[in-house]
Order: C-alpha cells, then structure tokens, then sequence
C-alpha cells in the first residue's frame, strides 16, 4: 500500500465518522429517540436531559458529559463490570500514550534519517515506500542505530508492567469495594453445591443436604434450595406468559379501536392457517387452562425432579464465603462447592452437570475450537465453491426467474464467494457462546468469559499471525522450499509491509465502527420500523428499545485484537501508536456515554473479568517481545541477547501478578466480607431470590422485582412505562 | 551374565540373609539387646516380650507376631504414616502376586518353545544366554506370539489401577478416621499464617494480628501465637541443656566412685587444654549464670524479634480447617494460611520466610537438583582423578609413612576411585534434605516428601534408565552414529539383556537389605561400645540406644526404584515379577516387626506421604507402557497401536484419582472434622504445645510432655528409664 492510497483510505474512514457523528448530534436531540439513545437512563428512572444537558443542546455535549463523568457514576449506572471495561481502555490508552511520547520522537526521525543503499526485494520492485521509511525496516543491519530500538522496547515494556500493575490493584480495589459494601446481596449468603452424592440413607434430596450442612454449619446454616429439572414447568410458564402477552395485544388493540370487530386470529401452524378463533375469548380461556397445570408442574418439579445439586444459604456472609473456598467431603469430587453468583446469571441446566460430565464436556469442546480455528477455511472454501450461480440454479431451479435478472445477478456475483464466510464470522460469536456454555460452565459471565477467550485466540491466531506470516509464507512458498533460510528474510521484508495494512484496519475499526456504535442508526432504524408496524402494546414497545448488554465477550477480543497488533508494531512501525492511542481513547469516550445511557448490563460479576483481560494483555506483550527478538535477528544485530530478559520478565510478571492478585478474583477473600452489613438480611427474601421465575408463584415474582428494584440493578417498570407513554404522546 | 554366575550370586546373597535370620533369632532373645531390638514397645512402656513371646521364644516367633498383628496395632503403636506404608508395601506386593499368576504360566512357556534362528548380536557372541529364553527377545518378529504379551500388558495395567485404586480408598479412610477422632488434637485448633504485612497503624504484630482474626472470627478466635527469631534463646537454652546434662553425668560419676577425687575437666578448646576445674562446681555455676540470662533472652525474644507469621488459635476445629483452606485478605500473597501441623515437626525458621522469597528458592533448589542429577559424575571423576595414591602422597606428604606400608596401599588401591561415589552416595539423602529445607518448608513431613522425591528421579534417572539405556548407548556409540536406526535394535537386545542385572540387583537388595534391617548388626554393635566406654548416665544409655524415624525420605524412593524396574521389565522379562514380589512381601514382613519394636516416629502427617507414592506408582507404569510401545516397535509388530489406549488410560487414572482424593490429603474435608469431640478442648493446654520448648519455662516444658504422653504419642518418659535400669541390672 502506497501513501496516497493510505491517505485516501484514512480520509474516507473519517468522513464517514464526521457524517455519522453530526447525525447523532442531531438524532439524539429529537424527543422521539430518547429510548434509543438514553434507555439505560430510563430505565433507572432519571430524566434523559437531566441538568444543564437540556438547556445547551448542543450536538457535542455528549463529550463533556462523558468527560465530567466519573468512576462511581459509571458504578452506580451500570456496576463494577463496565468500570473495569473503562479501567481497561484507560491502562491500554495510557500504555500508547506513554509509549508514543518517547517512541515517535525517538524512532521516527532515527529510521528516516538512516542512510542506506535502495534495497531491491525478491519481486524486483523497490522495497521500500514512502511509508516503510518510517519504521524499522529502513535500518542498516548491524548498526549502531538499533540500539535505540531496544531502548524503546525495554520502554513499552517498563511502561506495560507499570500501568498493569497500577490497574490491577484498582481492579482489586474496586472488586473489594464492591464485596464488602453494607448493602445486603443476595449472593454473599449462598453458594452453589454440586455433584451431591446418592445418598445411602433413605433420605430425600432436601434432607440429605440439610442435614449435611446442618452438622458443618450448626449455628450459620440458613436453608437449601435443590436444583431441579425445569423443562416441564419451564415449557409451561413460558406458554402462559406467551398467551398474557398475547391477550394484553389483543385486548389493546381492542381498547384502541372500540368499535372494529374483535380480533381474532387462526390457532394452525404459524396462524396461517385452520380455525379462526377470538383472541381475547380464545387466550383467557388457554390462560386458565394453564394455571393449575402450571401449578401441578411446579409441584411435581420440586418434589420429583430434583437434582444433585443445591443453592445453600448462610445467615452470614462470611460464612458462606468460607464455605465456598472449603473441600466437604473427603471424596473431593462430590459436595464440590463455589460462590453463589447473582441468581440472574445462573445457568439453571448446568448445575447437575456431574464433574467428569464437565470434565469431559470441556476436553470435547477445547477440541472442537481448536478444529474450528484451525481448519474454518476448508468448510467455508467447500461452501463458496459449491454456491456458485450456476450451481445455485441447477440445485434450486425455482430460484431461476430471480436469479436471471441482470441486477440480482450482479450483486450476488460479487458477494457469493464471501457469503460463507461472512455469515460464519457473523455467527462466531454466537457458536462460541453456545460451546462454551456446553462445557457445563454455571454462570452467563464466566460462560462469557470462556467464549471471550476462544474467540481472541480465533482473532490473534488468524487475523494477525495469519496476515503477518501466513500471506507471506504462501506467497513465496516455492523460493522457501528451495531455500529454507530464506524465511527470515521474507519475515523481515515482509513485517512492515503489514504495519501499513494493520494501521488502515485500526483506523477503520475506530472511525468506522465508533461511529456506527456512537450513532446507534441500525438500532434507531430498526426500532422506528417495530414501533410502527408490530408493536401494540407498551411492553411491545419496550421489547423494542431495551438494549441488551455491552457484550463483553466480542467487545473484549476485537479490543484485544487491535492492542495485540499495536503493541507488536509499536516499534517496528511506530507510526502505528497513535491510531492505537486514538483507539482507545476515542473507545473510551464513546462508550463512556453509551454506558452511562445505552447499555444495560444483565449481570454484575464484580469484575472476574479483569484477570482474563490482564492475561491476554501480558500474552500480547509477551508476543511483541518475542517479534521483536526475532526481527532484532533478523537485523543481524550483534547484540540481540539484550532482548532475551524483556520475555523471562513479563513471565514473572504474569507470575507475580497472579499470586498476589488472582485468588481474590476466584473467591471472596474473608477480610473483606467481614465488614458490617448496614442492616439484618431478611433471609426469607434471600432465599426466594434464588426461585427460577417457572418455579415461584404470581406474588413471589412480583416480591423479587421488587427486591431486585431495591437493589438498583434492574427496570423500574413504573418509571420506564411512563416514559414510553410520553414518547407515544409526543410522536 | 550367564545362568550360573546368576544362582552363585543368588545363593550367595540367600546364604548370607540365613546367617543374618539365625542372628537375629539368637540376639533378640538376649535381654541385653531388647533396647536394639524392642525399643518402641519400651518407649509406650509396654513389656518387650508381653504375652505368649516369652514363653514360647523360639527364634522365628516374630515371624508369627508380624502375621497376627493388625491395621489397628500399627495405627496404635506407630501411627498413620507407619499404616500408609504398609499400605503401600501390600499393594505393590498384590500388585506383583496378581501379575505373576497370569504372566509365569502365559508367557514363560510361550517364549521358551519359540522356535528362532539362533540370532547374534554385533559383538559376534551369541545374544542368547539360558536366561534371555525366559524373556520376550527370544520371541520372532512379527509373531502372533506377541498377542499374548500385548495381553499381559493389559492385565499388568489393570492390576495396577484396581489396586492402586482401592488403596487410595482405604487410605482416604485411614487419614478421614484419623482426623475425625474424638481425641483433641492440638494441631487440628491451629492454622499457621504467613506472610503478613507490616501493619500501617502502629500496632505491635501481637495486636495486629489479634485485631485482624477477632473481626473474621468474632466468636471462634481464640489467642494468636507469633513465630518469633529463637537463634539466641535457642543457644542459651541449648547450653543450658548441656550444662544440666553433663552435671548430670559428673554427679554419677562421683556417685559411683565416692572415694575417687571429684571429676575435672578443662575447660580450653575441646576440653583437651585451659584451666582444670572441679565439673560439678563449674556446671552448677554456669546453671545459675545461664538461667537468668535465658530469662532475659525469652522476654527479648519474644517482644523484639516478632517475625511475620504466626499460628492462630480457634476453639473450634471446623472452623480452623475452614479458616485453612479460605483466602483472608484480598492481596492473596499477605495472611497466607496453611493447616498447621504437629507442633514437633514445625520447620520454625521457614516459617516467617516471605511468600517471593519461598518461590525464588524452590526454583534455585530445582535447578541445583536438575545439575546435582544430570551431572554429579563430573565432580566426582574429577576427585577421583584426583585422589591417586601418587597424588596423596605429593599433596599431603605427612601421609606418606601410612601410605607406604603394603597393605594399607592395597586396599585404597581398590577402594581410592570409588571413594568419592561412595561417600556422595551416602550424603545424597542428606543433600537433599537439607536442600528441601532450604526451599522454605514449613513441616519436617512436607521436607521429607520433596527430598523423597528428588532421590525418586535420583535413582530412577541414574539406575534405572542410566543402566538400561545409557550403558548399550555408550558402548556402542559409534555404531550410532554411523546408522542412528540401529539405535532401536540395540535397545531391544539390550533390554532383556539388563533384566538378568535387574534380577540381581533386586535379590541382592531384598536378601542382604532385609537380613541386615532385621538384625540391626551395626545398631547393636554400636550400641554396646558406646555403652561400655561412653555412657555414665541413664540418659547417656536411652540416647545410644533411641531408635529414631524409619526414614521415609531413602525407604521410600529405594522400593518405589525396585518398583518400577520390576514392573518395567514384567512383561519383557516374567521371570523377574517373583522377585518383585518377595522383595515387597518380604519387606511388608520385616517393616511389620520393625514398625512395631523398633522404630519410633518423630511426626504424623496423617498419611499425607500417599498421594505422593501413587502419582509414582502410576508414572512407573506410565514409564512400563512406554517401553512396552517401544519394544513392541522394535519386534516389528505390526498391531502396536492396541496399546496406545493404556498410556492415555493412565494419564486418565491419575486425573481422577487426584481429582477425587486428592485435596483432602492437602487440607481437611469440613465434614470429616464435624465430628463431635470426647471433651471440650483445653485451649490453654493446645496453645501452650505449640510455644518453642526454648521460648517455655520449666513448669510449661513439663506440662507439655504431660499433654504429650496423654495423646501417646511420645515417650513416656518414666517407664522408658525403668526400663533401662533394669537392663543396666542385667548386664
């Protein structure tokens, strides 16, 4: 990629950004997307223009809110989480703002100034572009300049373990704060037992794990709740809450137009088609159908199906912490317990996984991802072979009319190939989710975790290792088989080169991609569409705005990605660590404000995350290090071993890092839970919190909002409805 | 080596175990040697020769005794450890038994009818003697011969899980009996905490750490003990011991002799120069000087040199296993905590060693192992060039007068080049102790468990795979090197060719092992000079004849090398499993009356040394499975991939295992201590049995000793000494 094309790139990427900035300047100040742009902020029952916001108006005034917000605004709108997502931004934006600092003015003018004879590579053309002048590759080999090259290697690294270290220990803090505050969680009085023994006695599963806590724990015990088998009563629920919601559209639709005809709908195969039927008649009658058998299912649920496992509670909370972290039994494999996470989170149909169920379920699934980074392409290049259009047309003959107009021929011809691949990339995420909740893992965040992980090894294994080596070693496959020690040569020619590439891509990802997150068009567009031809009801509408979480376990691993690929160009072409910085820094503002008013979280794991997220970062580093000794090598400088402790460093780094911090981040550590809670649990309310909504009846769903409502964590309906009605109003 | 150089030395090695066994029936019937021979039943104060042994006296009544003994006699008189140890001599012992019923009868007939072409090897000699026809080399390549030997590969495998198995069961138990014992046991009150910070209020570590468990534990905490620096306390004291002790002997002397003149002594270096001094007036002086200055080292001591770590006290057992195994602080390198152990095997000084400082020596350790292993041959080829007798002469001349006579030279002449290898031989158990130690232990067990299995890959690396592969590699590495493939053939002819050494070796081991173990010539021996020309006191008598510790550290990796040789070689060589099993049978029968009238034990780890014999156990048979792939390779036959399973089998087995059982031997399962105690622990006693003896006054050492007797563990002093006079009367 030659300069001009670089800067086209660049320029286009920025308009885009602009455009999509000034439409949100403009979108968010209409009162008819204030569910779009501000829900979190709905949600949580404040006004979405509170303060001086409604008075400026001005489309930039988003940018001082996000800056005058701070941590515990971000804790209080949308919990721990997110603040160690901004914790994260922040230490990855500090590592590239510090590095560039010394490394743009170091670096730069060393490489450009480097007199050296034009190098011809191995395609006879000119080696080096206008860009390639700026990094690495314009040095001599063996010169005296490359020392400044591992100055600044030494320096991003130095700069690396110092910001880490600082945020973990605010990580920690933060994890700490959370833990220890007075107010009563439901979670910090419960753990989760699995793989509960048969138990030899004739006792039921209720007694057999009461009396087994009971003998432990004779002062602290509180109650069990056995896990059970809920298909059935699940099934059921969910029916009856599909025919209230129903009836409710129905009965609307009703209210709004009096004198229409009632409506009625066909109860066949996707009411397409058999009887015609009243709906609200045809729903009231199948809702009390379906409320003694739901009733009936409930019963036979509890007392039939339980399951080896049970949510044990504690009247203290440094009990049950301790009993999280203790071994039961002396056959380790059963009675194993952890800390209860948020009965939110809890993965219901995991729990009486058996532990070599979960054992084996992981090996399996460790597998398939490894089958699926690694040999993704042969599947997909089948596909896209075989969807040619011909082929489309002989296998599909009734697709033949459309497939013959010039147009649709065009477009498909020219996104067919990739189709498979786009679809799979798509659907990545999704199937990596799926596996990783297979492996048997109980709670959504850590299963969010596991999916993260994978899905980063997908991205660095084949986004950068693939482009960086792998176009390379293909390209020039031959010369390497007929010369193996050509390899490094090719490497070294061809690691700038891809420098280029990498800083269009992050250019891209941020302004392209910030923007389309920033201005929310695809949710805005799809919301307009719902509201006006399917939504009858306000819950309708709701359904229609609520946002969903930030979703970690993508935003996680692309963020990964582009730190990997930047701290590993970072003094190779050190042009890279600003489009890094902007990156960041840009993240961590747009997402400042989507978090304070879009996204709202569905779970709190009071920041599990961060040791993921410390891991890869130090993996990355770790990478860069070892590239670095590499291309040094490559350079042939005399003195590369000056290299060789930056890796054994980050090593025991990683290693400190983990023995001082990481236990804590697995259970609560019990000094921190000791503190005094401001008032006595009320364990009954603990313990109903724990109830799987298909198992509680009418008023202990209600109590639960209610309790989840005192907690600030979810919907206040009230609220919430009320707002929507204004916007109905107002449109 | 041919079959009749094999009977000589196996007659040889019988002979001498006869001689040894009449010895023993002879000299442990004298009542001068019931010290040597019954000195644990002494010390629990029971009669040596209790019940029908004295009436009956024959010399092979031990033989009987052992039979009749059981689990629980071991349990009683020697504890868990020693029960453990059996555990394990039965189960390689069953293992062997099992084997041998299938593979005598299988295999020995189907090698030695093979019909083969006499087969010579590149030497020119012919490569079988009489007893390779008993082995596998005898078999044809290719030949389906060879399915049955695949076969008993299998049944070898599953012996050995099944066993392995059902001893870790039984020893589960063991330890879960042991620990759930209504007896009140000091160390199961106790944790020991390490690591703790420097307190940022200006608290003494007393108060500090007090403060800190009393908000965890508000109801279970009982008083904090802090491990203090003893260096100089300990010195005093132990001058202070000395003092008494050799006043003691003074006072005897003169008692015995009351005409003779008062002992003297002179008191310059070593005793043999300076002023001569009446003993009993200069000991009784120094007594009341040191006393005081005791005093005033304890005060100081115990208010000045508190170090970073303590043991913390609760009233309740379950709640300090749970404190034990619970994270306290959420900087999880700080308030380290740990199940503490038997006060008397406490590794005091490694104690307030921090948690980096504990990592970085572990580390140093290994390496030195890894070097001491690898390349303990060159320091001592090295001495041995060294020490020639020309070479003595020059560097010590004054030698030279000895060095002359005749028969003196003769024999250095044939001992001077092994002298170094014999000497490093017997400090290597040692060595490694003393390097477990070094790596911050905090338990004598613990050290004991690392420097057994540091000489595990001692005698496994160097004997084992030393002889068998090293030896064929050497002589013949310029074949090798020439043709590297022939490097496979040499194995398989070498391989059966090492199991006639191994025969040997373990016969040798067994015969004069046993027989010297059993007589303890060299402990009577040294008993009766020493107390003929040295010992004047009572306790100068108990201490030459105190048996100590069974010595785990050497017992254990010496059968766990017999153990893997044999089951290496049970297949390729079937002749050699008898072995295995007299060895192990043997063994569990002598060890039996050892156990019981000899050895005291200084510790109980409540059979914590298990885990570590069967993850050995195990990668014995790993190690035999992967020599069965290779040789089976090497006979060309064509279906060895049916005994890939059992490799990954065993890997399996031992994740289950260890999965199952294994964190219970690491800290204690709470349902196991629940159980109810006899009486309600006397806390002040359990707290006081924990203070250093040099840091307790007189009364406190008393008192400890009683709270010793009482749980039966230790000397009963009284009884042992009566004991004694009465042998001193006999004499």
């Amino acid at each position: 990629m030659d300069l001009s094309s670089f800067i086209t790139s660049l320029t286009t990427s920025f308009l885009i950004f602009v455009i999509l900035m000034i439409l949100f300047g403009w979108l968010c100040t209409k009162p008819g997307n204030t569910v779009v742009y501000y829900p979190n902020r709905i949600l949580k029952g404040m006004d979405p223009w509170e303060g001086s916001r409604s008075k400026t108006r001005n489309p930039f005034s988003w940018i001082r809110e996000a800056f005058s917000s701070s941590e515990n605004d971000v804790i209080a709108l949308s919990g721990v989480d997110s603040a160690v997502y901004f914790v994260f931004l922040g230490t990855a934006f500090g590592i590239f703002v510090l590095s560039g600092i010394v490394l743009l003015p170091l670096c730069l003018p060393l490489a450009t100034t480097e007199k050296i004879a034009r190098v011809v590579d191995s395609t006879g053309k000119n080696a080096f572009n206008d860009l390639d002048k700026l990094s690495m590759a314009h040095l001599k080999e063996h010169g005296s300049r490359l020392w400044a090259f591992v100055l600044a290697c030494y320096w991003v690294s130095f700069v690396t373990y110092f910001l880490l270290w600082k945020a973990y220990k605010h990580v920690s803090d933060l994890r700490a704060a959370a833990l220890m505050s007075p107010e009563v969680k439901a979670e910090q009085f419960a753990i989760l037992v699995r793989d509960i023994p048969k138990s030899s006695e004739d006792l039921s599963r209720q007694e057999q794990v009461d009396t087994y806590f009971k003998t432990i724990y004779p002062d602290t015990f509180y109650k069990s709740l056995i896990v059970t088998e809920n298909k059935q009563a699940n099934k059921i629920h969910e029916e009856l809450q599909l025919c209230k919601k129903k009836l409710t559209r129905a009965e609307t639709i009703k209210e709004m137009n009096p004198e229409a005809p009632t409506p009625t709908h066909k109860i066949g195969f996707l009411g397409l088609m058999g009887k015609k039927v009243d709906s609200i008649e045809y729903y009231n009658e199948k809702i009390t159908e379906l409320t003694p058998k739901l009733e009936a299912a409930q019963k036979e649920t509890v007392k039939e199906k339980q399951q080896a496992a049970a949510v044990v509670f504690f009247t203290n909370r440094i009990t049950a912490a301790a009993a999280a972290q203790s071994v039961h039994d002396r056959m380790v494999d059963t009675w194993t317990v952890l800390n209860a996470p948020e009965p939110r989170q809890i993965l219901w149909t995991n729990l009486s996984k058996s532990f070599y169920a979960r054992e084996i379920r992981q090996y399996v699934v460790y597998f398939i991802v490894f089958l699926t980074i690694c040999f993704y392409m042969i599947p997909i290049g089948l596909i896209s072979a075989f969807t040619t259009l011909p082929n489309l047309k002989k296998l599909l003959p009734f697709l033949k009319p459309i497939l013959d107009q010039d147009m649709i021929r065009t477009v498909l011809g020219a996104y067919l190939p990739q189709l498979a691949l786009i679809i799979f990339l798509a659907l990545l995420p999704k199937f990596l989710l799926f596996l990783s909740k297979a492996e048997g893992i109980p709670t959504v965040s850590h299963a969010e975790r596991a999916a993260s992980g994978k899905y980063f090894y997908f991205s660095v294994l084949n986004v950068f290792i693939g482009v960086t080596i792998g176009g390379t070693l293909f390209d020039s496959f031959k010369d390497i088989q007929e010369k193996p020690d050509s390899i490094v040569d090719k490497l070294a020619t061809s690691l700038p080169g891809n420098a280029t590439f990498f800083l269009t891509f992050v250019a891209l990802k941020f302004f392209v991609g910030y923007g389309l997150e920033l201005s929310r068009i695809i949710p805005l567009i799809v919301f307009h569409l719902k509201r006006k031809y399917l939504c009858k009801t306000e819950s309708d509408i709701k359904e229609a705005w609520i946002p969903g979480n930030l979703g970690y376990a993508t935003k996680i691993p692309n963020d990964m990605l582009i730190l990997t690929i930047v701290i590993c160009y970072s003094v190779i072409a050190p042009l890279i660590i600003p489009f890094g910085a902007i990156y960041f820094g840009l993240g961590w503002l747009v997402f400042r404000n989507q978090v304070l008013n879009v996204y709202v979280p569905s779970y709190e794991s009071y920041g599990k995350m961060w040791p993921h997220i410390h891991v890869r970062i130090v993996s990355s580093l770790l990478l860069f290090q070892l590239t670095m000794v590499g291309y040094f090598g490559v350079k042939q400088f005399y003195f590369t071993p000056v290299i060789f402790p930056l890796p054994i460093m980050s090593i025991i780094f990683a290693f400190v890092c983990s023995k001082k911090f990481y236990r804590f981040f697995e259970s609560s550590a019990l000094e921190v839970v000791s503190h005094e809670l401001k008032e006595t649990p009320n364990m009954d309310r603990v313990f109903r919190s724990f109830i799987p909504p298909c198992l509680s009846t009418e008023e202990e769903n209600e109590e639960e909002q209610l309790l989840n409502a005192e907690r600030g964590n979810v919907k206040q309906y009230d609220n919430a409805l009320s707002q929507v009605s204004k916007i109905g109003a107002n449109v």
